[in-house]
This record gives C-alpha cells, structure tokens and sequence, in this order.
C-alpha cells in the first residue's frame, strides 16, 4: 500500500504569494491544486480525475484574476461561477481550499459524510448550484441573470461544461432565450477535452464546429487554448467589451492533463477506451501522477527561484475487499448477450455508459445491433420507441437516475404505442455513496409508477438476473424496467437451488415469525439478512425476510398468506418510502381489509441521500443491518418506529 | 345553430381524378381537405385549424407524389410519414379520408370514444407513430431507420415538425447522431409557419436562420415556399440525390391557410395573440370560413371546366353550456396576481401556454416579472432554479403532462438545493379527453413522488383555489406542486362556508356511514358526489364523500378519526390508481395497522386514458356517476368490484 501525499496550506500560500509572472504563478498553483486533487480522489476511492485535470487551469484564472466580489455575499459586484457538469468538483473543491475559501481540513473528506460530496452540492461553501445531471448549466445562469436584473445587481456568470455535455439537448434548449434576452452577463466555457464518459466524443457523435453552431444561435463564440492561460487571460478581457449576448469559449484541453500516462493524448490508436474518467488510480498509477505532478511544481519553483515542496505524507485508506462479491452487472451482461445470440430482434441502445452498464461484451458480439446515442437519452429512448413500432426489441441502458427522470415522458411516449421496449437502470438504489444524489436513483420506481403496463423487477443477486432478464425479454408482454446494483456486493443469502422466479410472488431469505420483512435487491436484503442475524442473537426474535423482486406489482393471494401468521410487517424500500414497493404492499393488503396487528411500516429512504461511503450512507439513513435491528427490536416490542 | 358542410367521399374521388396538371388537382384535393378538417375540428368542438391548414398542402403533396409503398405494409420498398408536432393531425386524417385509406364515416368522429384521437395514436390505420409531446419525431424516424437497415429494407421516412417545435431540446438532441449515421433515408419538413401555440415565434424565441444551425450539425438543409406545390415538387426531387446526410427543409407557410382571416398574415399590429391555434371557430367564424374555402374550391373546379361541388350538410352539435361552472384556472389567475403585488419574489414563467395557464393578466400587470421560455420546459424549471437559488419565488407553469415528466429530473435536482420553488400544473387530470393520452396528465403525482419536500395539492372549487395558492406561495417552507383541472365544471356542492384548508386533513361533501369515499380535484369529486346521489336514492346507501386536497400527504389521525365508523373505504383518484393519493391512503392506514373490514378499494385509471367527449371517457373508464353508483352498490353489498 503507497503512501499518498498532499500540498499542504502553508505551501499553497506560499505558492500564491510568489512574485513574478501572473501566468506562470497561476499554473503553478494549478499543478499543485492536480496534487491535491489526486490525493482527495486517491483517497476517497473514486472521483473523475480525467476533467478535473483538463479544467484545472481555466478554474485556477478564473477564481485568481477574473471573478469579483468572491469574498462573502454582500459584495456590490458578485461574478458567479459553477460547472455545468459537475463532476469536475474536486479540482474545484482543491481550489477553493487554495484559496481559504474551504477550510483545508476538508481535503480529507472528498465523498464522505458530512465532507464534500462527489458531485456539487450548495450547501458546501463557494458552490452556487447543484450539478451533476448534464445540460442545465446556461439555464440556471439564466434565472440567476433574471435575479440580477430584477434586483439591479451587476454580476457576471460563468459556466463551465463539458463537451460530451454537449450531447443533451438542454444545452441547446437552453440557448435561444439567452441570446432573445441578450443575456451578455453569461460567459459560457466549454471544457473541450475531447474524451466523454466511454470514448472521443468525436466518435459517439461529432460535435462538429461548436463556434458554428452556437454563433448560429445568436451567441459570440470563440476558441482557445484552455491551457494556455496567457491565451486564456486575452479571450476573457476581449469578451468584457460583449455586452448584447451570451458569449461562449470553446477552450481546447486535454483530458487528464498534467500527468502524461493520463492525459487523452497518450491514448494508443488501438485503445478505445479512456481509463481515467472517473474511478481512482491504483497504487502505481497514483504513484507515478502524483511523482509526476510533484516534479513539474518543483521545476517552476526552480525556475523562479524558490525552494521544493515539502508535502505532506499519508497512508493510503485499504479499499474494500472484493472477493466474492456479486456482480449484478456482469451476470446481466452475460445473459443480455446469451438472448441476444438467439433472439435477433434485440438492439441495444447505451448512452455513453457502455464501461458501467455491462455492454462491451454485447457491443463487440453485435456491433451492427449496437446503437451508442451519447449522452442523449431522450433521443435513446425515442429511438428504442422507432426500433420497437418497426419490430425490434430495443434494450435501452443508463443510470437508472438519469433514464428514467432526464426520458420519463418519452418512456411514457414509447408505453402508449404499446409496443414491448425493456428498460435497464443500473447505479440503481441508495448505494454507491459516493457520487452523491444526482446519482443516487431512488426515485425511479415512483417516476415510472404511471407508466401503463411497465412491469418493474430488481434482482438480488446473480443468479436472479439470468431469470429477470430472461423473463423481461423472453416471458413478459409488455414492457419491463430492470433495476440494477451496480456494486460489488457481499450477500449473505443465497436463493434456494430451485427457486424460480414467479410473476409477483417472492421467496424467503430467513425463516422467523415476530415480524416479517418484504424487501429487494442485494443492498437492502443483505442488510436485512443481517439485522435478522442480529435480532435473533440479541434479542431472540425471528424475523422473516423475503425477497419480492417485482416493485410494482404483487399477488395480493401470495402476500396475504405471507402475513398470515405474523403480527408485524415490513417493507424495506431501496428507494424513497414514497412511491416505493412497500407502498404498493401496503396498499394491496389494505384492499383485502385485513393488515398484521402490528401494522405495516414502511422503512426505505425518507431525505435526500447522504453523500458518503457506502456504510456510511446506510448508517445515516438507519438502513445498515445495525440500525434496522435495533429499530425492528422496538417496533416489535411495541415502541414508536419514528 | 348553423349547419356544418363536408366533402363526401364520391366529390373527393372526382376532384382526384381530375385530369390535368398534378400541382393544380393536389392544392385543389388540400382544400377540399381543408373544407373537411374544419368540419371535424368544428363538429367535435375542438382541434388545431392552424396548423392543419398550414402543413395541408405539403402533406397532400407527399402523400400524392412523394411516399412510395403507401398500400399496405408489405410493399417492399416502403415510405413513412408522420408528423412529430401531432396537433395537425385532423388534417391528415382529412387526407387518409380522403384517399380511402381511412374509412369515410371516420370523418365523424374526431375526439370520439373509438373514433379519431385528438393527437396521432398508432392504433389508427395510417398513423405510423404517437406523437403530440413535442420534439420526438427525428428520434423515433432514426429508431425506424436502423430497424430498416437492420431488415435490409429501403424507405425513407418523412417527418414534419412544428416551428416553435424547434424550441425543445430534443429535437437539436436528436440531430447529431442522424448526421453521423449517415442517415440520408430522413427528411425533415419544418412547418414553418411562425406562430407557435400563443403568438409568433419569433417574439418567443427567434429560431434565427435555421437552414444555417441545422447544416452546422450536418444535415443538408433547404428553405422553400410549403404552399407552393411546384416549388415543394422540385425541392423534393432534388432532395432524392442526398444521400450521405440526413435533410431538412424549411417550408415557410402561412398558419391558418386557406381561409383569409385565419391566416396569421391577418394579425393586425396590435394584435398579439393568434386565436385559431386550437379550439373550435364559433358559428360566424365556421360559416366564413367554410364559405371561402367552397368558393376557393369552385373557382378552381370551374377554371379546369369541372362542376361546382355537392357538398353534404348536418346540424351543427350543440355545445355545452358553460354557465354556473368553475373555472379554477380563471381563480388561480386571479389569486397570483394578488399575491404577486404583495409579494416582489414573485416570479412567473411559462412555457407557450399563457392563453392556457391563466398567466394574460400576470403577465400584464408584471411584465418585468414574467418569463416567456418558449416551448423548453427543461430549460424553464432550471432557470427557476437559478431565480431561487438567486433569492426569488419562481412560479412555473405548463400543462402537468408536459411539465412534470418532461422536465422531471430538473425538478428534482431544484428540489435537492433546498429553495422553495412553486410547480403549476394546468391540464390535469383525465378531462378533457379530447386530445387524448399525449396531454391527459394521470401520472403526474406518482412522477413527482419521490421529490423531497415537495408538497402537492389539488383545489377542488374556485373558493379553495384562493386557498391553496395562499398556502403554496405564503405558508409552506419548501416547494409545492398545485394541480389544476383545466375544464369548466359544474361542481353540484358546495363547501362549508367557513372551510380553511388544513394540511394533510380533508372535509366532507355528503354525510353517509355506509362507506367512505375520499377523492380530490372537481371533476372527480362532481362524479363522487352525484354517486352519492344515486346510491342514497337507488339503493338507500349513505356514502360519505371527502375531499382532501393533498394528494402526497395525509394526516394520519385524523383519517383514522374518518374511518371509525364505515366499514368501507373507496379512493379515487383522477390518475392512474397506481402512484395515486389513494395508496397514499391505504398505505397510510395500512401503517396504523386498520383498515376498514370491507378494505381499502382504490379507484382510478387504470390504462391508457380513452380518448373523447368528457363523458364518454368517464364512462370508458367507470369513473362517471353512473359507473361508480353502481360498482360502489355493488361492493357495499359485498360482491368482489374488479
């Protein structure tokens, strides 16, 4: 295990303080910020060092020598400025904690709770807007334009996004009105580094000439060197004299710049793939970055005449240990390219996820029946609701997050053709903790919850998934939505050797008759198994745990002899408590009039998901298997759940 | 009362057969289309004149002398057609008619039960797509391009779309990959016709020079006169040589065209609103204009030495008599402004629906403080977010259809910075069911479920509007969501004189200890309440009617205290059962470990909504008085109710 090191604050302060050329100081303090930057991500375990690195230069000039009024809120002249796209946060929170803006202590807490969530968030100091989800960037600008100009307030707003971003049609959607409004206090900045999610974005769908295209729109568009912060520094102060429209920078970067083996550029002409989007580098790779960026400060320390950094030196936390873990997605990876080979209809649609949804394998087998929309997926599922009136059987993937909300009317759309399309949200539930809550899907049940005839299952370990997909894409009639863990989980449990699954009807985990519990999925059963565990070793309780794969739909006949003999029951949602399964539960044994003694509580996730490492997460939402035992317990001996 | 004229089918086959020149006989078949999609529009009482009659004419063409393979799904090299903006559809369905490729009886039933939807649904004989939920059409023509390429089969595919269309972000979303697919089989006709839903589009949001923007995303675009048959022909054939891209073409139009005083060239300067983009013409504006596309008609018909026409006259339906109704809209219209001079947070935007949300005088009295997005609903929510994070009370309306699924993930992440933000959802509900199930918004409450602190509710008369405007502006802390029936309702109660909307808690119309009905919003609660009629008078039942206006929050003491004494307990909600208020209820009482012995039934929609006369889709769904007096007996006395 390598040691991780980092700049500490005396070193960035005497950085900053440097005298010489503005440029060269601004660089430095930026190289220095990548340091940094790599130790939060090396140590939380995951994090997008890819834009964090091509933005860092333009973020470092812009918070150095171009916003006013950075200082507190009450300045009379406030400039703005956020990233559309968000995940680019740490280079950022780096930065500010360069500047004083966040206390240094939090270069410790990247993705962990109560520190700096992975993706932006406004209750951390000196962020002005929740990002995360691509595309809406130029529009909050513009309602906080709007707010400037209602209050007669002068201020600027930058807003930086991606190039992959420019996939999703609220970038675009967004543009008219700006240029209509003559919006000249915006300054958007597009971080061209060429690489999106997966791959060159040139080859999911070229961008074309961005300055084209946009001055099309009625907005001044320029390009420059995103790196070349004298370059950069001109652009900005020519841009000043705009003041009749929305004005836009395409900066040229480098994805992972700074570190040679990251940066895009040294990507072989036959790798396809680009390795450092997001996700933590191991122990060599971290290493040689970081000795990397440590030589380039020392260099221009050098050149300046100034002594060598003295960092600052720590263990590097162990990572989790993933041997024998399920693997959802590999299991559905395996299957969806298994019926794939015997059914031709299946065409399988990705929007820039391929590395997280499991489809290398399907895209390689069947290139021809491959479609990678970019980050469009209301254009996906548009095109998978095409595919299906001409008899295909499109298989649409993203994030369950972004699938299902960023297309819901187009799902919806596609459901009144009455034509069979599945859809597969993966990153689905509470977990991981990490990116935050625009990652964290635990809406998506209830998004989709009006959607006539989407039938809905999440499978709860491997060997689940063989039979969810093949029920989603051989048995059902109509449309299916096929939620995914995409974490490595540990299960306890293990399905009986000749469990089948069956249309609304679940299957027990554990045996017991103080209380039964309906939940499912890895995350939650695993947790519920071992509060089970829990409660019959400290408190002598049994408790029932069964897995009912189907979220929105039950056999009132089945469940009703579930609760037969229980006095208590719940329902534990890997989701919001609103519009989760248990509500469907409930609601179903309601309609028979007959509920346990006890009631039906609903447990699942009641706030905005914490951001944090897994365990932690669960724990602040007292659904870790310690939590759920110990609240059970007095449910069951008759206290007040909440 | 006048009479209502049409073409019938013996007068269509012979101005088709008419010798001579193609472009003369295909503009005389459009406005004998005309003449019969205004008998449709008029005799069902609503429907799209304007922009029918501006795409008629390159409709007709297409269909005449374009489309290959029009008979029959077998043809092997097959064209398609249909049109992404859908509310044109009455005058397709006058040209389907026309050619035989609809049945001609078909011409009667426009926004019937069974007869022609409102907007395009597959089931329909000609109809290739669902469409009506803008900015869809390219995405789902590049679905049925691959399906083709796939099958090895050659056919373009034809889509029409709208010109403030142009304003969702889908569409732009949509572009690039068609580019990079090469997809030369797409041919795009933008109907430009400069009037979006409520006034020109240029003062909403100047779509520039769209030949320009589209060829920077590498379509080949072409700009032509759309009513110039000659001109449309020769575009078309040179169009055929592209093959390497996908085409465009802007055709200027005239909306209205055809009938002088439609046409948006007859906007006076002072005029700001176009009043034929939907709803029927009255009696004065049907008869003129059915006599000037006649006249039109014979004119032609003499020039080529034809006979005048023969044409077919019926009564013109009687309309509903809209005295004595609640126009809730007309309430809430009147309650924001009140509040907005009070309150200078006050922000409203919309979305191309001022004439339809009620914002004309708000917008009037508060110009500054009004938002006009366009059709960009995304984009609108996010730059509400932007107003609140800026300090301001942003109020954003549209249709609940468009506005709570197409912008759902924007909401969401509004939601998870915190500020309060007020969500305005007009349309709601199963009624009207003329347009069909593209703008029926049942799904609204489940798609919003899972949003964090957002508060949603649903007045039921204009006395509990003023109300609930009070309660989602001045008292509650975090977002709310009100949801509005659109349709004037004749309401047969009355609420108690010194009613105060109280969070979480209803009140009771009727008095009644047989069973409990708990329902929301005026259209469901006028058929609850008549049921209760009904049952006391046929069956001497007391059904006790609540009203409870919060349709994601209920108090649950006191809907214990309300089921103490029934032995049954019916929900209805006006959205589908599933995401409902209604297993909100059960849920909650499910919770509390009673239910009434009788159960929980929830009442509702249950699939995809049927289009047509407001009471003919009540029926359809046995949600009409009638309907549920007699399923409710039915219960009561202990039959099983589905």
């Amino acid at each position: 295990m390598s040691d991780l090191v980092y700049v500490p604050a005396r070193e960035l302060q005497r950085a900053r303080a440097l005298p010489g050329d503005p440029v060269r100081t601004a660089a430095l303090f930026a190289t220095l910020c990548r340091i940094n930057t790599l130790y939060m991500i090396a140590r939380a375990g995951s994090g997008h060092i890819g834009s964090s690195f091509s933005s860092l230069d333009i973020v470092t000039w812009l918070h150095l020598h171009e916003l006013r009024g950075l200082e507190g809120p009450e300045a009379a002249v406030r400039d703005l400025f956020f990233s559309s796209k968000g995940h680019d946060v740490p280079g950022l929170y780096a930065l500010l904690i360069g500047l004083g803006r966040l206390p240094f202590e939090t270069l410790h807490t990247l993705r962990r709770l109560g520190g700096l969530p992975g993706h932006p968030d406004v209750e951390t100091p000196g962020i002005v807007a929740n990002t995360g989800p691509l595309g809406m960037g130029i529009s909050k600008a513009k309602g906080m334009v709007r707010a400037q100009r209602l209050a007669g307030r002068e201020g600027r707003v930058f807003v930086l996004t991606g190039d992959g971003e420019l996939q999703e049609g609220q970038f675009w959607e967004s543009l008219a009105t700006a240029a209509h409004a003559k919006m000249g206090e915006i300054t958007a900045i597009v971080d061209h580094n060429k690489i999106q999610s997966d791959t060159w974005v040139s080859s999911v769908s070229d961008l074309g000439d961005v300055v084209a295209k946009v001055t099309t729109f009625g907005w001044h568009a320029v390009r420059c060197d995103g790196h070349d912060l004298a370059a950069l520094a001109k652009t900005l102060k020519s841009l000043r004299g705009v003041h009749d429209r929305p004005k836009l920078i395409v900066a040229d970067t480098v994805k992972g710049r700074g570190v040679s083996f990251m940066e895009h550029t040294a990507l072989g002409p036959d790798e396809k793939f680009y390795r450092f989007h997001s996700g933590a580098p191991d122990d060599s790779a971290y290493e040689r970055g970081a000795a990397e960026l440590v030589a380039s400060a020392n260099t221009e320390l050098e050149a300046v005449g100034a002594a060598p950094l003295e960092l600052e030196r720590v263990p590097r936390p162990a990572r989790a240990d993933l041997r024998e873990t399920q693997r959802i997605l590999v299991a559905y990876s395996r299957a969806l390219v298994a019926h794939a080979e015997r059914d031709p209809r299946i065409v399988a649609l990705d929007a820039d996820l391929v590395l997280d949804t499991g489809l290398i394998p399907f895209s390689e087998r069947f290139p021809d029946r491959f479609v990678e929309c970019g980050i469009a997926e209301q254009d996906m599922v548009s095109q998978a609701g095409g595919l299906a009136l001409a008899g295909r059987l499109p298989v649409v993937h993203s994030f369950a997050c972004f699938l299902t909300t960023r297309a819901n009317e187009q799902i919806y759309n596609n459901a009144t053709e009455r034509r069979k399309v599945v859809y597969v949200g993966s990153l689905a539930g509470l977990l991981p903790g990490g990116p935050g809550h625009s990652h964290q899907s635990v809406r998506d049940i209830a998004a989709l919850a009006g959607t006539p005839g989407l039938e809905m299952l999440e499978p709860c370990c491997e060997s689940e998934v063989a039979q969810a997909v093949a029920y989603c894409l051989d048995e059902a009639e109509t449309s299916c939505y096929l939620r995914l863990v995409s974490i490595p989980c540990r299960v306890p449990y293990r399905l009986p050797e000749d469990y089948r699954l069956e249309r609304g009807r679940g299957v027990a985990l554990t045996e017991g008759s103080d209380a039964l519990l309906i939940g499912y999925g890895p995350v939650m059963l695993s947790e519920a198994y071992r509060a089970a565990g829990l409660l019959r070793e400290r408190h002598g309780l049994g408790l029932r745990v069964i897995n009912l794969p189907w979220l929105n739909l039950v056999d009132g006949e089945w469940l009703a002899a579930q609760i037969a003999d229980v006095p208590r029951l719940f329902t534990l949602d890997d989701h919001y408590v609103s519009g989760g399964q248990g509500e469907l539960i409930a609601a179903t044994l309601a309609e028979r009039g007959r509920v346990p003694v006890g009631g039906v509580t609903r447990l699942g996730v009641r706030s905005i998901p914490a951001c944090g490492q897994n365990d932690e997460v669960l724990r602040a939402h007292r659904l870790d298997a310690e939590s759920l035992a110990a609240d059970l317990a007095e449910a069951i001996a008759g206290g007040p759940l909440d």
